[in-house]
């Protein structure tokens, strides 16, 4: 029952930061999008890729399958913001942002409480014994703060 | 045992999130503060004064006590940043923003597990029992992510 109850908190965090961030997108035009958040940082394109990438890698570091977009790795989370990203056409990333958020919620939805005390895929059994901590849901709630700490930025770019 | 995992859970992030926008206003002069993280939007004084505000409202909201600043909400929660917020001395805002992080790691310490899935104040009894999920430890999780969002704002005032 508590597990359930927690499950619930971070869930919920997770899915009302999506949406904010997903609110902040749609109402941002691809020519917005172009822009750095400030003079000489990211830009809202370079901001979508990475957390895009960043999404995508949840799904097999919760050994929820296989990634969908390893390719934007590259460009969006090894490199940073620069010119050749500034390239990258919005209406893909729009797409793929949605599409990861979508096979996560899809999948999270399957697990049971007590699975998401389980470790997930980047700490050893090992470690887990003595870290229970480092579990699946506790990558939710760190992802979410990652979340929204972009968040607090791409919204200078609306007007 | 799981509470206490949870507890842990959500407790690590926050410290970690305290520490790391701690380092960024650390490292920020009384100048740097004074300017806005972004041409027109909030200046580090007023993010700072914000912070330390909704910190404070944390004490009654997690019946931790009396809060210590209750004359920071006018022009630091009620009231948009404005001429007069740049004039606040950032020293006060320093202190104040450290001194409730403190008592509120020291109230923390004190509660036990169980403790944290009890309700806040700001729910009801009645709706508490539907909605057991608006607990103490919620409230944490919730002010985390606030926490994180402005972080990322802050860091731009950084050269």
């Amino acid at each position: 029952m508590t597990n359930q109850i927690m499950v619930k908190m971070v869930l919920d965090t997770w899915y009302s930061k999506i949406k904010e961030a997903d609110d902040i997108f749609n109402k941002l035009t691809d020519e917005q999008l172009q822009k750095a958040v400030v003079p000489n940082r990211n830009s809202g394109i370079y901001l979508l890729g990475h957390l895009a990438a960043v999404h995508d890698r949840m799904l097999p570091l919760l050994g929820l399958g296989e990634r969908f977009y390893p390719q934007l790795d590259k460009a969006f989370i090894d490199e940073a913001d620069n010119a050749d990203t500034a390239k990258t056409p919005a209406a893909g990333l729009r797409e793929s942002w949605k599409k990861v958020n979508e096979a996560l919620s899809n999948r999270f939805n399957n697990l049971k409480p007590d699975e998401w005390f389980q470790k997930h895929n980047s700490v050893s059994a090992e470690d887990f014994i003595k870290e229970p901590n480092r579990n699946k849901l506790n990558v939710v709630i760190n992802r979410t703060n990652h979340l929204s700490y972009h968040t607090g930025q791409i919204i200078f770019l609306e007007n």
